[in-house]
């Protein structure tokens, strides 16, 4: 799980998250941090389920010798509940920077609480409704991706359109996935969009449309890779459909998201805060 | 995006998840840490894209409304990378605990290197060629769910096995949508449990596959909730199936992972660290 960067770039430093979890809250608080500093290049070393105090001292050996090796010293973000495994790295040869130590203390005194620092609880996703509940959502998600089936449109959270590519189907899983809603997907067909009219089958739970949408040249290269020659990926096909979408999403006023330049969780943040849909459960 | 608290538990507060994006790092980081505050309750408010001045002062005066109605002042967890939009918040009525503020200052000195400090950068998935990278990957798992095609097999990261509903599609999915892994995943038949050997068409992957198992007690749960009666779901199917599995995983060797009280991100971690898979994107 080593990541090597580029030799010749500058300002080269190895990262370590260490966590006594899945490391998955280390490295989505490391990296929101690194991005901060482009000049620099990082080797980028995960250690998860660091759970005892033999498994923390081998870390700190690990991290001497790299330093030792580098001559640099490595940076270390770590999410370390309990404060005698955080102990361990008091002398290591590092810039070792830990979630919890940071903000645990300010917090026990605004809410005059002692807080539990016991591991296992840091993630919060272990119980098994919030489980149940994103299996559900998964389940819903796969048994109305493409439209063929609509009898189940009536439970949707929220019911997502576009032409195919937009990236209907990632958005609905993760949607599932992360937060539980109950997302399908309804990709608008040609004669859809030749008539410029909402599909009658939408016609009853129009409040619950959410439009994709992307630019051509993105939607192009995309269909490209999945069939490289015909119409399907031609620009004048491709401009087509998605000048008959975007007609279709102003007439209708369906709220969309342009796809093209955003990740995955942006656009579901972004459906979730354009509907105000509940977030059932929590990444 | 309000969840309410119970009211009769002492200690409620209300918690600000503040972002100039979606507001993803704020909650995973807030949200570890009021775990470690079990005896409190708390009201969760995420307040994602706030990106301007104007936006920020909005949000101060909800902050400061909300700690004049409840005569308690809110805790806010803060991602925003500009120093302007932080300086907003300098008098608010709350426990303001922004994340790039108490960061940045010891990498700085670290990396002799004032950060580019500039939103918009500080989630760092907004490269095509990651998202590429997860959009094959979720066609990957999508194609290759249920066994019925193993043609794909030869290009898998990972293949994990196991009983009906123990996990392998939410598994693979989130694979997929966060790591950019392939995964495919094959369900073991009754006719491969009972003969305790490994499927043919497995045998040239045996170094991919990866196993799931879970209690016979939460088996058994799950999938009553998808078929209430029969077989399918009675206590001696499940532990004959599960039996079976794990004698499977055992005599071949397979690494296994116990599904039973993990969330899907645990599971997804524990495999790659399993198997020293690189992650070929990030969440």
């Amino acid at each position: 799980m080593s990541q090597k960067s580029d030799p010749g770039k500058a300002g080269r430093r190895t990262v370590f998250f260490v966590s006594d979890q899945t490391g998955v809250t280390a490295e989505t608080l490391g990296r929101s941090l690194l991005t901060q500093f482009e000049a620099h290049d990082f080797d980028q070393v995960t250690l998860p389920f660091i759970d005892s105090v033999d498994k923390a001292d081998e870390v700190v050996r690990r991290i001497n010798a790299v330093a030792a090796e580098e001559g640099r010293r490595p940076i270390v973000f770590s999410t370390l509940v309990q404060d005698e495994l955080r102990g361990r790295f008091a002398g290591v040869s590092g810039l070792f920077l830990d979630f919890f130590d940071a903000f645990l203390s300010p917090l026990e005194q605004e809410l005059q609480t002692r807080s539990s620092h016991t591991a296992g609880r840091a993630h919060g996703m272990n119980d098994s409704g919030a489980y149940d509940q994103r299996i559900a959502a998964t389940d819903f998600a796969l048994r109305n991706d493409d439209g063929s089936r609509t009898a189940d449109y009536g439970e949707a959270d929220v019911i997502l359109i576009g032409v195919s590519r937009s990236g209907k189907t990632p958005t609905c899983l993760y949607l599932a996935l992360a937060y539980g809603v109950l997302a399908a997907n309804y990709p608008l067909s040609e004669d859809e969009l030749e008539s410029g009219m909402l599909p009658k089958i939408l016609e009853p739970h129009r409040a619950k449309l959410y439009g994709l949408t992307i630019s051509a040249e993105r939607l192009q290269q995309i269909r490209r890779e999945r069939r490289p020659a015909g119409r399907y990926s031609s620009a004048e096909q491709v401009r087509f459909e998605l000048r008959g979408a975007e007609a279709l999403f102003r007439r209708y006023q369906i709220p969309c998201v342009d796809t093209t330049s955003v990740s995955i969780e942006e656009i579901a943040s972004r459906i979730l805060t354009g509907t105000g849909i509940e977030r059932r459960t929590r990444p």
